[in-house]
């Protein structure tokens, strides 16, 4: 068989291509696999909870998560320095009474603090389920793994903190290795699937806000177990979550002078943040305002020294708002008038506790019109707690704040007067005998 | 006397150089004034009523303000196509029942309609004042200058109409020859001055906003005369003009149902994006949005079809925001939040006229208290009046529109709860007897 000098060159050619290519495959397969950011110093465990192993690879960010521990300043409506809501606003203790809010309720410090801060609040006793460590410690993920929730929230708050030691911590939003942001709160993962949600489909500037939903949100716990629960089945918006509550029929307490059953709302930060706030919109994430990109040196890392934007504009609302004394005003003259609107809220309420007070005291009087005038002052106190128990003062959502704390004293309101009405009926009733 | 040559051409350099400068002297001032623009066409008469002469000099604004006659089309809650707000919402005949209003009360058309509107609505009767034309046409600048306007609003509406003949056009903002902004209204000046304010120092930016207050403002007629009066004595925000009105003592009309003395708010505009709004405090005027920068071909001009600008929203939101669709999202959000929290002002206001009428029709009831219930019926309606009648569903400023509303809610239903009280403490007192 004759071949051609072209065809040798060619087969030649293939040959050498061939050898090529495999020469280029073994080199890859030889390098270190592909790392996102730096390569670790030190491997971290799955779920460690020690903050300060995770701080050698990231010096950065675990420097900062300590400033949390000092960063002890106050804002006009908020930031992180323990103040007594109480005495700051003493309507709170007509509308927390006979509840552990009306015993001690504070501004919070920042995530360094959140041990010790847990297990020195007055709201804690013998009997307190160990659910409340649920946003206390970066050691949940490792017993949440090992004992399950529902081990972890039944367990007495006294006993579980024998294996607590570490405040908020890396461990609490990261996963060991990747580095990515995960959910790890078991009640936060079962909300989202109770809403057809799967939160690792979710984008990375979406999980920037998901992770701090891991705490910052509204809860209550679910039967004997206290199993942690966020109450988004139909959604997270406040008219949602108090038609949940109302189907359920939950109460955290009896109000010992209006006797309603009432429900505390707890910090439903994501909550009013979500519901189709400016910012959020537009694409914006928790952390892009409490956790900014911050330089040190030549090193471009976000803040872990959480903390009100406010103490940091020049850098948080910086980022994107050339005019940072503009945008500082505009917070305050926001947060002035939601502040008035709510305390407009608190008296409405004080009104018709004292108003249905008056009525269930009455002889006589229309018992099922008093459940109807609790049922107002319920409603009523979730939509306003919803409002005075996130930490915005209304600014991660103005208008949906002011909205709601509208209808919040306009049914408080209601409650006043019907229970009025039933006071003056069961008088009238009598006297005409 | 020796002289040198370095003297001697010296003297000669100056005597060249005076000459060359008397030359120029001469030739500047043998140039045509520096004129603001364009030379005009046209010399427009100053305070010429006829839009269309000042329209030969500026053909892209005259052709831009002949749109408004024709450019009626509606928004979700606005724009400018006439629409019964009675028909769309008839708890308004229970708010205005015995006022012009509950008889016919439309969303407005564009400025090229106002005399023809004014002319044919059903509020408009034999005894109405002149004052009612003050912003309907351009007429207005030539007659308020020779008759003044106490005479011209003492005039009855039906003799003064045979000396108007155009609608708004350009003599009620502009100044003929120099083009420039101008406060026309005297009603205007004078509100000014009474806050100690002189719009000759305002900045052109400023003017752009401050000429739409000739006309988009709450006003009164005071005393017999029908003297057109801001209410603006001690500010313009909602709290100092409901204290204006009740140091006064002023009332439009009394409700027939509940006997309160009342006051219809009118269009306050101004007033509300003024307060503190988010946009006016960026230095946003409202020709920015209303009158948006235009091209035609070569010429950019500022719109004269002055209308919603959700009705060109890539134009007037696009000179600023990069998202149009996701402005334009936020601004339905907003004004859906605003009419909701509206429409529960408006049902706790009836809610309190009804239950005032029963006090008010109940044997020996209280009168001091059905006066304090009326006072509270008096300021909720000035409240969610002065939101309500802003033409902007809340959208020029939606946090101040939202407190407010909040405020009209809280006294209603105060006003309720007081009159519920009168009613039943005369029954008790009779009972008792």
């Amino acid at each position: 068989m004759k071949r051609s000098l072209g065809a040798i060159i060619a087969t030649g050619m293939i040959l050498v291509l061939a050898i090529a290519l495999v020469a280029v495959v073994l080199y890859i397969k030889n390098q270190p696999p592909q790392a996102r950011g730096v390569a670790p110093l030190v491997e971290i465990a799955a779920k460690e909870p020690d903050s300060s192993q995770w701080g050698i690879n990231f010096p950065n960010q675990y420097s900062t998560l300590l400033l949390t521990k000092t960063n002890q300043v106050p804002t006009t409506y908020g930031g992180s320095m323990k103040i007594s809501k109480l005495e700051q606003d003493p309507l709170l203790l007509v509308l927390f009474a006979g509840y552990g809010f009306s015993k001690e309720y504070n501004e919070d410090r920042g995530h360094a603090n959140s041990l010790e801060d847990v297990r020195t609040i007055k709201r804690v006793n013998e009997t307190t389920a160990g659910t409340c460590y649920s946003c206390k410690s970066s050691d949940n993920p490792t017993l949440w793994t090992e004992m399950g929730m529902a081990e972890f929230d039944k367990t007495l708050f006294s006993a579980l903190g024998e294996d607590i030691h570490n405040p908020i911590g890396c461990s609490n939003c990261h996963e060991a290795g990747t580095m990515r942001l995960v959910v790890t709160n078991p009640a936060l993962e079962e909300a989202l699937v109770a809403q057809g949600k799967d939160w690792t489909t979710f984008t990375r500037q979406e999980m920037r806000t998901v992770v701090c939903a891991n705490c910052h949100v509204e809860y209550y716990f679910a039967g004997e177990g206290k199993y942690l629960t966020f109450p988004w089945e139909n959604g997270t918006g406040i008219e949602s979550i108090v038609q949940y509550y109302q189907e359920l029929g939950f109460k955290d307490w009896d109000h010992p002078d209006s006797g309603t059953p009432m429900i505390k709302m707890q910090h439903p930060e994501y909550e009013l943040f979500t519901a189709g706030s400016t910012h959020y919109r537009a694409g914006v994430a928790c952390a892009d305002c409490h956790m900014p990109y911050t330089r040190d040196g030549a090193a471009k890392f976000s803040t872990h020294n959480v903390m009100s934007p406010l103490l940091n504009a020049q850098v948080a609302c910086g980022a994107c708002h050339t005019d940072v004394d503009y945008v500082v005003g505009r917070v305050a003259t926001i947060q002035g008038q939601v502040h008035d609107t709510q305390i407009a809220a608190e008296e409405a309420l004080v009104a018709a506790i004292d108003e249905i007070k008056k009525a269930a005291g009455t002889p006589e009087a229309d018992a099922a019109l008093i459940e109807e005038a609790r049922s107002f002052h319920r409603e009523a106190q979730m939509r306003w707690d919803f409002i005075a128990a996130e930490n915005s003062m209304g600014f991660h959502n103005p208008e949906e704040a002011l909205r709601i704390l509208a209808t919040a004293t306009d049914l408080a309101r209601q409650a006043q007067f019907l229970a009025a009405q039933v006071t003056s009926a069961a008088y009238e009733a009598q006297a005409n005998r």
